[in-house]
């Protein structure tokens, strides 16, 4: 993978540390969600992390974690331990460390007390702690719980030889608390208290269809010169995809990226299936409605594992039909019409029975496009000449019925989504009519 | 969430830190697995981790880690950054730090010519680079690979002020090839290192059915002496289920867990489905597995959830027979025999369509066990007196059909997860015959 660069050499960075901290994150309970959304967000806006770490609840570890964080950063978040039961330490660590006292704060209070009211709730008596505040410290509203998040800007850090302020933001543990209080109460401030030096624009184009490399070979020449002139370029393998992504410094940032789409969508678009966040089953689900297309879907191996993702789209009900999940050859025959003969002949992992099953899925449930995946996804069940991994993937249409076979030797649960990316590229092609496939405009 | 309590207050800890190199992390781009996989696989074995660091690829960014984590720890494990391209640089940096020469080793090169020869792939120049190693090091090998990790014994630290000695261990990033090398290479090292002061001993229980605080209750009573002898217990709410937990330490740990265990299950066994890392769906394939019964699945709002997950367990094919996602009205009469009319009249969320479905496809597959399920997924959907989140979750059996209606008004996916808890917690107690929900014994 050739990593992403987006920091540019000529801006001095402001230092950005994360600090979670939580037991359960030591005790490898809960995996750490947080770095990758924070420093995500933040790259996309042009803004580096230097360093996260992780901590326990334990005062002394916390502290330290704290205190060394300020001793180097511009800016310091802290995530987690702000709520109201005696392992949420946070608050009184960090007032302790900068020798602040906490002021309790009635207005924190009458908006605790209304997040309860609200939902009918009795308002617990431990509820007071989380409208204790460090006097100084800004309140960060909490729209989606009840503690609320702490900004305190220290003018002269002491913790800092060069006396240098910094900045410690004070976020809530859960994701669905932290994450619309840093886009709409932190970012915000950040951009107030530290401007970008220049102008930054990035963009990520998903693709699919071709590898890595051969993808930046047929780059390499139309974007040639939009690199020279200091654009970055990124590429990120996936599976079943690669990122294609550009970032730009500079008063002309917004042009390049744009240049470098249009470029990229003229040397590669057949691959290109949408950006930044897009899944291959939101562009099917996207392609087929704007035509008006109805999908069923017939699954051995896979298991329901496509239609749990293409029903993972909001709107997909005007879309999807109806799948299958024909595990045993009995339900191939009596659901999907597959012919016995077929499969006593060629094997239930076989062209002619992927054919005849998206094609029986096609013809029961009516619609345009059916997909149907027949395979061994393993551990067990390989045969003479069909290793485990061994997949037959069709696509029936009004046109005809392609199928593809596959050799996807992964173990079970990455067999399931590599076989279903390969399936919903092939459909995305027929949806588009084999155009570009993604034939939507950006905003 | 009470959290799980490891570490015992009478051992003096290895103290242990983990440094995750690779610019991908502070970007945002990929999500640090290791941390919980190395933090869970220790504390397992009763060993703590203290600190957790990620930093970027860059020189001084890593080396500042690395020479912070020596100077304050028994063990330091960094991973990442010993491949063979350019933003590989945790070899040289180390060796730089610690003042050590890089020494060729052909063995190594031999191995990792082997591990290109014996897949038929050529062997890239750059190879040797891999091959380099820090005078004094041991090479851990990599089966799953082809750069091996490093383990570095610094007998006098020479970054430490006490001059204690320091375990430098550094591993690929990869998690196929990191996870194999910790178990079999770094593990049985670590307890010849440092071998624990006394003997330890932690289990989990996995239930459903019973909320944290109820469960908390109802084994207080029955494990009180054995908490009171040291034995931390720990419970951990997640969707659908809650982990209980014990950890003991001393000549009688691992007594001290079985009692408890048994004590758990004896108290509300009825609620316990596995043990340690074991699933709903799991547990519901190999109920069904004991007693020879064959399951089909008639879904529409989880539009194949559950069907996926069943169909992840290995060996899921002697138990799943076959799968509806019937999304469309249509299918539902025309798969499962839903009389129009009761669509009409009741809607197709409502208890007669989901118990229709359910019997539906309980004889339509030749099943003795069918579930269905129907519901409001959201975003938008919700009629009158049924909001978005409702859902009506029927288990078809010999003996009967249960409908149970339940509003879990989530967002889409935690919408399909936890519904798909509820209904193979529901299907698994039919399994099991309404006994306790894991009839299975361990070894």
């Amino acid at each position: 993978m050739v990593a992403f660069a987006v920091f540019g050499s000529t801006v001095a960075p402001v230092t950005t540390e994360i600090i979670n901290t939580g037991s359960e994150l030591l005790l490898g309970r809960v995996l750490n969600t947080h770095q990758q959304w924070l420093c995500r967000t933040l790259a996309d806006r042009g803004r580096a992390v230097h360093r996260q770490v992780a901590v326990s609840d334990e005062p002394e570890a916390l502290v330290a974690a704290v205190r060394e964080g300020l001793s180097r950063a511009d800016w310091v978040i802290v995530t987690g331990g702000l709520g109201p039961t005696c392992d949420d330490r946070t608050r009184d660590l960090v007032a302790g460390l900068l020798g602040r006292r906490l002021v309790h704060q009635p207005d924190v209070e009458v908006q605790i007390r209304a997040y309860f009211e609200g939902r009918g709730r009795p308002v617990p008596a431990r509820t007071r702690v989380e409208a204790m505040v460090p006097e100084g410290a800004e309140v960060l509203v909490n729209r989606h719980g009840t503690a609320p998040g702490l900004a305190l800007w220290l003018d002269s850090n002491p913790l800092r030889e060069s006396g240098k302020p910094s900045w410690l933001v004070m976020l809530p543990g859960p994701p669905r608390e932290l994450r619309p209080m840093f886009t709409d109460e932190v970012l915000p401030r950040l951009d107030a208290r530290f401007p970008l030096r220049e102008p930054f624009a990035c963009r990520t184009l998903k693709t699919t269809g071709l590898g890595e490399s051969y993808m930046e070979e047929r780059l390499e020449e139309p974007l040639r010169d939009l690199v020279a002139r200091g654009m970055d370029l990124g590429f990120c393998a996936r599976v079943g995809e690669v990122d294609v992504r550009f970032v730009a410094r500079g008063p002309d940032a917004r042009d390049v990226v744009d240049e470098a789409e249009r470029r990229t969508r003229e040397a590669a678009g057949e691959f290109v299936f949408g950006v930044e966040d897009d899944t291959l089953e939101k562009a099917l689900v996207e392609a087929c409605a704007r035509r008006g297309l109805h999908l069923a879907l017939a699954e051995s191996c896979t298991g329901g594992h496509v239609a749990h993702r293409i029903t993972n789209v909001p709107g997909a009900s005007n879309v999807f039909e109806a799948g299958w999940v024909t595990y045993a050859n009995a339900a191939k025959e009596r659901d999907l019409g597959v012919p016995a003969g077929l499969l006593r002949e060629h094997g239930a992992v076989s062209e002619p029975v992927a054919r005849a099953m998206a094609e029986g899925a096609r013809l029961k449930a009516g619609v345009d496009i059916a997909i149907a995946i027949t395979g061994i996804a393993g551990p067990s069940g390989a045969v003479e000449g069909k290793p485990v991994g061994t997949v037959f993937i069709a696509v029936a249409h009004a046109g005809a019925t392609r199928v593809e076979r596959r050799l996807n030797a992964f173990d079970r649960e990455t067999f399931k989504y590599v076989t279903a990316q390969q399936a919903m590229a092939m459909a995305l092609r027929v949806a588009l009519g084999d155009g570009p496939a993604d034939a939507g405009t950006r905003s």
